[in-house]
């Protein structure tokens, strides 16, 4: 049997088939005009997914069920899109607009719940029960597994991680309350900290790459790394912040969730030694538990962008 | 049928029997001593079971099981309190022991777990499904419940509500972390925050009263209420700045958790218009959701210290 997962973005729309061992068997990818109807987006996946059940070649009864990550507050219980800033649609009723076209069982969550579930199900995390994921490649996102099952919270739109409280009184975050998470934990945050420090720091080697880039003011990322390897100071002391930042985050939900596992999805960079190492530390420090052994590791994802695909796809195994 | 329900304090410990209504039909207190061996406290606390049951007449076939609401890590699955500072505990097989006396089917949970279950069953928030409660007289505890039971996350120990971020590089907390909720935000946080403001203000009716006191040094708590009523400016900014510091834990635990109702365990005062008013605006401001009916109200318990005993006895109605 297989299963339908789709990842919904804002320019583009990610469609994965996938078997009972959870690998892709078929993949393709829609671009999306913004400009469009909740209906007619609606209309068009559904033309987009019997294209890719037609294309696959796989018999309609060997299909259980087609699963949907979509960004923003998802009510997944009625099959709602509360409110997605990304695809701006307010109270969109996504499954029943979607059966109206394709008669299979639908499910629809939060992406960033199906990209902790696909992990979970098949990737970083396989076989185990409880996981905090992040995504915080642009703003911060939260993905609760409790006891092998997306946690939601009571309504629609909880496990709202990324704006929990990191600094009183500090960056105003674009949820309008200050100080959020998001505002300081997001590898998109680190880059502009990056950029104020080579400012104020004309010595560093932050500065001296940034001069280099020929009228471009931005400080590339592999600049940055390059910065932190060779013990820059401004560097050094700009990640140490950020990922205090990041740990302190974690160390809220590890005090919350106590998961067997926080995963982070894309991180900044792949060596660990820089990035993973200290934030790990750093977790173990500031930990609840007084054993300090119980406190789970941090690691990274494994499945890449395939994690959304099938994490939707696996909405519809319950 | 009847369950027992017991709550462990530090110094005392406080037995109930409920019927099927969660009524309380027998209650009895009885005196701890710290310095025992926990063999020697847990088989006091079976005779005190043994002599509840005897005394309040109750068959012991009409009984159906003893639930204990224990403060601290407790490990619910194992029956084991793996660490409980006020009762000076680490990694007791509590329920293992108890069994050595007692036959009959024995629950265990954190006391705040039980507290909120308490109301949850019988209380302030009957027959809701999803709320998280505050506990924050001394410390701040949390009791979350989800779908109508008890979350406590992957592993013993989780929502430790009152250890989370809520001032970068503040207080040092018990715990050891800078800046945790509960450095700020229980009662007795208020206090300390009440009285530093009076030293630091010595025109203040805050500090009238400070000097009534004839060479105590702490104002009282009615003091306290008084000037804010009189609208002291000191005493006002006090509570001001106290209702934001508890809000803004509360407003990252509705954004996590999504819950029905938000109750808080014994406020420091009655008058509504002077704390739970300005608290419930607070949140209501600051939350992540976009349509703010969707926030959910704070409100006080309703059982008092019952709620710890009906809470614990329904732990064995699962």
């Amino acid at each position: 049997m297989y299963r339908v997962g789709i990842d919904l973005g804002k320019s583009d729309i990610r469609i994965g088939i996938i078997d009972e061992q959870y690998k892709i068997v078929y993949h393709d990818v829609l671009m999306m005009e913004s400009e469009k109807t909740y209906q007619d987006t609606i209309k068009e996946i559904a033309e987009f997914i019997q294209d890719a059940i037609h294309k696959s070649g796989i018999g309609v009864d060997d299909l259980t069920g087609i699963g949907v990550g979509c960004p923003g507050a998802i009510d997944g219980e009625n099959g709602c899109v509360v409110l997605s800033r990304q695809l701006n649609w307010r109270n969109v009723p996504f499954v029943k607009e979607l059966h109206k076209y394709i008669n299979y069982p639908i499910a629809i969550s939060n992406d960033a719940n199906c990209v902790a579930l696909g992990e979970v199900k098949a990737g970083a995390a396989k076989n185990l029960q409880n996981v905090v994921l992040l995504t915080f490649k642009i703003g911060v996102g939260g993905g609760i597994i409790s006891n092998g099952k997306i946690f939601e919270g009571g309504h629609a739109g909880g496990a709202e991680l990324g704006h929990t409280l990191l600094v009183r009184d500090g960056i105003t975050c674009e949820c309008g309350r200050r100080g959020c998470l998001e505002a300081y934990a997001s590898v998109e945050a680190l880059k502009r900290q990056v950029q104020e420090a080579a400012g104020r720091h004309p010595e560093s080697l932050l500065w001296e790459s940034h001069k280099d880039a020929s009228g471009e003011m931005k400080i590339s990322r592999e600049a940055f790394w390059r910065a932190v390897e060779r013990e820059d100071t401004v560097a050094t002391e700009v990640l140490q912040t950020y990922i205090s930042y990041l740990g302190d985050g974690i160390v809220d939900f590890v005090n919350i969730f106590q998961p067997d596992r926080v995963l982070l999805s894309e991180c900044p960079t792949e060596d660990e030694a820089l990035f993973l190492e200290p934030l790990n530390t750093y977790v173990k420090t500031y930990c609840f538990v007084e054993d300090k052994s119980m406190v789970p590791g941090i690691t990274g994802t494994l499945l890449g962008n395939r994690a959304g695909i099938i994490g939707a796809a696996a909405l519809t195994e319950e």
